[in-house]
């Protein structure tokens, strides 16, 4: 997908991946063992982040904890990778957390279904041709027909609403083969994507690799709520790796097996339309939305509306969901990503979570299309109601009522002395079929037994006498209405949870603020914010001249001692060479130290995007930084107050 | 073992226990699974980190990286766990990573063999009985003579240099049995702790989930040497978690399966004597040393000197390791470890990891004994070298030489057209042998050669005559005196590695500045450091009363906006409870809000250590929390400049 630069310039990925790995921004893990020969291994969708990548990564997560945590006093947790086998088996990950897989058995390659049938089709139309472009031996091909298109157009729109058996008919019907050879693939298979070890010595315990950091959350509700004492609503929040095993990774940083995820998991009583109290602080905001309406009519129109309206034309489900899409949104533009390129999307029904009942995806347009970086789910009550139930352990709020609640119902009530010698042990089914019978029915019964000898109870199951029903009499079972009185109410909280992948954010971000200046195509920039810039300041002194040393030296402590991460290039090239470096590191201020610093004590400060430069005494230009990097001055003010500055040490 | 506290109280680690659970410093993994009916699954040795934990554990974290990354300028990298199986085989770890374990086939328990031996040789000196205490069928046990306690003694003072053949002859010399049913155990055998797991959809791809960061540093050093633009010394560092499958998780956070480590990997040119630049600024600092000699000789006497003196006197081996052990000193007493309860210990002979030829611990002792809390070991090139071997990458520095060096030296040439045919594939068997010759032999040979017709070389291995050397005629060999010049120096650095195991320090932290107040031992204090504290300053309203609201929010807001992490408590209990409360939390600050404060705009602040108190304007007491977290005034500066408060709001 063609996408241009910050200043319009058409983007191209490759010089983007040379710049990133030329400044070890990334790299893919164990690359020497990889390009070594008799090397076997899948170890796709596996990278390691070098010095830059590492600070920029860092920075965004320290800004996400200020951004979340820290502002709405989340409770922040840290929760182990491993997770026993009956956790995940409760959570429903063991049965389906899996994507749908084709075997090719000629070529013995594993495809994602998903995907396959995403590329052939996309391919098919890019070549207005209904058989792969590569396949020479078939260049009979026939032209499509409009039809045709707009029947492609429809299943790209909605490819994540197919289940695996839709998917396998897709491929049949539009003999979909592998690219790789052209080769027919096997049924589609569902694939789990955790990964599996075993924990102690005797093998026998199973365990995952956590595939999201939520379960740890929900298994501490009672101890989060505890530490809140007891407080609704409150929000955790955990930063840390988690893992899948994806089918086939591609897409560089945007599909990998091993990421960062930072996940809020917000608590919130379902009796309370989900409100929020801080959302007339946001509600102002526009976003831009992909419904799931429009998608399934099969387009990808995005119409913009304000969190307010959206949440009361009910498009977003409630505050609390809408409060945080506004969040996401502004933390997204605070650490660089452009606001053209962020769309939030609604997910299909087939494509949710098995956890979810709605979800919103923040979605960033990059050279890959547009790609989830935040997914935003309300995962109602189902994960604590699932654990508890496991568990036998409450996972609940208790809260005194107001005003304590009279509750008048009919109650049925059973004479178990006589119940246990009639039905045997059949006699818990009885008691739990009279359990289920709801207050309409009960009413029934109770005018019934008030007139017969006994009732019939539908027991579901078939009892040892082959019946389906238990004939109850008068004295085994009274129904009656009765008042009690309740001081507490207890419920199980819905959750809403905005859910983060940082190595995609961070990559979708590389792409939105890389340019090169026009008059050098060769001189690309990263501008990325000074927020989450690796590096805030470049020292250069003009020479290796020991006259330099000094001033840099003491310059470099005392930024670090205001906590400014700065960094000092010696090397012998031009001042020039050194600033372009830099551009390419994002790095957005820089110092130089030239002889008449050694006169009069001045520095020069240059600003990364403009490369205009300004001269002032040490002091002042400190300042200048420190405001800067608080947002408290633009470089506009910068350079309308401090004088300009144009001699020797200019870019080149 | 006894120890005491901060004020010379007995330490109570029960006590400890108690107060960390109920402020959710950190709880067991999955803790309502392991007490849910029918659960089972070995889940020891698994923790996590509540809001209080984690806050501590992000504090630790981030003066770690303040401390050694960003005051070094070290290069922090982020990679993978996941981590192929040919990489770890090539560095040792899938052959070599492995404790000794014995099973009980009766009670079907495995024991860590070298554990079982110290339990129950410290459970015999301890009963004075040469029989478990708790096996009473036993009961006419001997009473110890002087010589067994002296031999006992002697093998737990270097328990940890034996391997699992001696360790085998001491539970069959000794009678050692389960203390669990005193059953015999089976002899030890080797269990490797990595957690193996596969990937891709093939499941033909092992890999492990590393066992320390160190080996993705490793594998990127060219990469690293490449971004430091080849300067050295140079060090990367890496924070993340590692696994580890213990046979038999004990002592909570002591030893874990999944924890958090930060190292660095220090790379030396070798024949720079390993010498520091920034030694001379640490040299005078005292250590805490206890050597090899000292505890091969059955003792466990700690020797203070200089770090200097140490290393001048070889007692540590160079600067670098030297270096590394003072900021390592400091590092521990900033984060808030106790002096007094520090010492550096030398690994054993056999203890040491199979890739470090020297090795200095920092333990820290805690009710648990003396615990390791970092390594810090010279792997000289052990990893770069294997690696490099088993990839055909170089992982060398290449230096221009400041003069161009002339190398004279004996060398064997071999005529290989006559070499192939007279020993056919023996060929490359004999060219291996002549390369491996040294220059002494070398010219031996060569003045052999000049007399006889042919030489005879030592093959090492029986080519397929039977002979294990090689008749070589002159014209099919020959040696010559060859002068050359050399303008590069190729090597391959040295790694000196710091690597620490953040959840230890933690714990052992907990330990040493937990107290409790002498007036009421109910009311504990963890005296932690403002630097490391979980949160600065609770803010206290008197009451749940309107008229202090405002107060407490703008204080909130202005508070996080200068970066200063601050909790508001608002239950309804007495402010002394709410104090004692944050006094568990380590809490340092307290700022009550109370009717003068409506009137005057006076707030008080209390100190937690001393409870004293002072009053003053919001600004005053603003400007003062500033000053105790950046250091730059005590609490007793403080309260010598700030009115004492002894009104109303006291601790009770």
């Amino acid at each position: 997908m063609p996408t241009t630069t910050l200043s319009g310039q058409e983007f191209s990925r490759p010089r983007l991946e040379s710049l990133l790995k030329r400044r070890f921004f990334f790299t893919e893990s164990f690359e020497i063992y990889r390009t070594a020969p008799n090397y076997k291994g899948d170890n796709r969708g596996l990278y390691d982040y070098g010095p830059p990548g590492c600070a920029l990564l860092s920075n965004i997560v320290n800004e996400w904890r200020r951004h979340f945590v820290i502002e709405e006093n989340m409770l922040e947790l840290d929760c182990t990778s491993i997770t026993p086998e009956a956790v995940l088996k409760t959570s429903g990950h063991v049965d389906k957390f899996a994507d749908w897989m084709c075997r090719d058995p000629v070529k013995g390659d594993f495809l994602r279904a998903d995907h396959l049938v995403e590329t052939v089709l996309e391919t098919r139309i890019a070549n207005n041709k209904l058989t792969p472009a590569d396949t020479s031996s078939k260049s009979k091909a026939e032209q499509f027909d409009e039809a045709t298109m707009q029947q492609y157009k429809g299943i790209l729109a909605k490819i994540d609403n197919y289940d695996g058996p839709e998917l396998g008919k897709l491929i049949e019907d539009l003999d979909i083969r592998n690219p790789n050879g052209n080769g027919k693939v096997e049924a589609p298979t569902a694939f789990n994507l955790m990964f599996k070890s075993t924990i102690g010595p005797s093998s026998a315990a199973p365990v995952f690799f956590r595939p999201e950091t939520a379960q740890g959350q929900f298994l501490n509700f009672r101890k989060l709520l505890d530490y809140c004492q007891g407080s609704m609503p409150f929000a955790s929040a955990c930063i840390g790796k988690s893992y899948r095993n994806e089918i086939s990774p591609r897409s560089g940083l945007l599909r990998v097996r091993e990421f960062l995820m930072a996940e809020v998991e917000h608590f919130v009583d379902p009796e309370s339309n989900k409100a929020h109290e801080r959302f007339s602080e946001i509600e102002h905001i526009e976003l831009p939305f992909l419904d799931r309406q429009t998608q399934l009519s099969g387009k990808t129109t995005v119409e913009t509306a304000s969190i307010g309206s959206a949440v009361r034309g009910k498009l977003v489900d409630n505050e609390t969901l809408g409060y945080f899409l506004a969040r996401i949104y502004m933390f997204l533009i605070k650490i660089g990503a452009d606001s053209q390129k962020i769309r939030f999307r609604q997910h299909l029904d087939n494509e949710m979570a098995h956890y979810a009942c709605d979800c919103w995806d923040a979605e960033l347009l990059t050279s890959y299309g547009w790609i989830e970086c935040v997914g935003c789910a309300d995962r109602s009550a189902y994960d604590l109601t699932v654990h508890s139930k496991a568990t036998g352990t409450p996972l609940t709020v208790k809260e005194n009522l107001p005003e304590p609640l009279e509750i008048t119902e009919w109650q049925a009530s059973l004479e178990k002395k006589l119940l246990g010698p009639r039905f045997k042990k059949d006699a818990k089914k009885v008691e739990a079929a009279v359990q289920a019978l709801d207050q309409n029915t009960l009413e029934n019964l109770a005018a019934e037994l008030a007139e017969k000898a006994s009732i019939s109870i539908p027991t579901g199951e078939a009892l040892a006498d082959g019946k389906t029903t238990a004939e109850l009499s008068g004295d085994m079972c009274s129904i009656k209405k009765i008042t009690r009185v309740e001081h507490i109410r207890e419920y199980t909280p819905n959750v809403i949870e905005p859910s983060f992948g940082i190595g995609r954010i961070l990559y979708s971000i590389l792409e939105h603020v890389y340019w090169y200046r026009p008059q050098d195509t060769a001189r690309e920039v990263l501008s990325l914010p000074i927020l989450t810039a690796p590096t805030k300041v470049l020292l250069v002194p003009l020479s290796n001249h020991d006259s330099f040393k000094p001033t840099i030296k003491s310059l470099a402590s005392r930024l670090r001692s205001i906590g400014i991460a700065n960094n000092t290039d010696t090397s012998s090239v031009s001042i020039g060479r050194r600033y372009a470096r830099n551009d390419e590191l994002g790095t957005p201020l820089g110092i130089t130290v030239d002889f008449d610093t050694v006169k009069d004590g001045s520095i020069t400060l240059r600003e990364r995007d403009s490369t205009a430069q300004v001269r002032a005494s040490e002091d002042d230009i400190i300042e200048a930084i420190k405001n800067l990097i608080s947002g408290s001055e633009t470089w506009k003010q910068v350079s309308q107050r401090l004088p300009a500055f144009t001699g020797q040490a200019q870019d080149e």
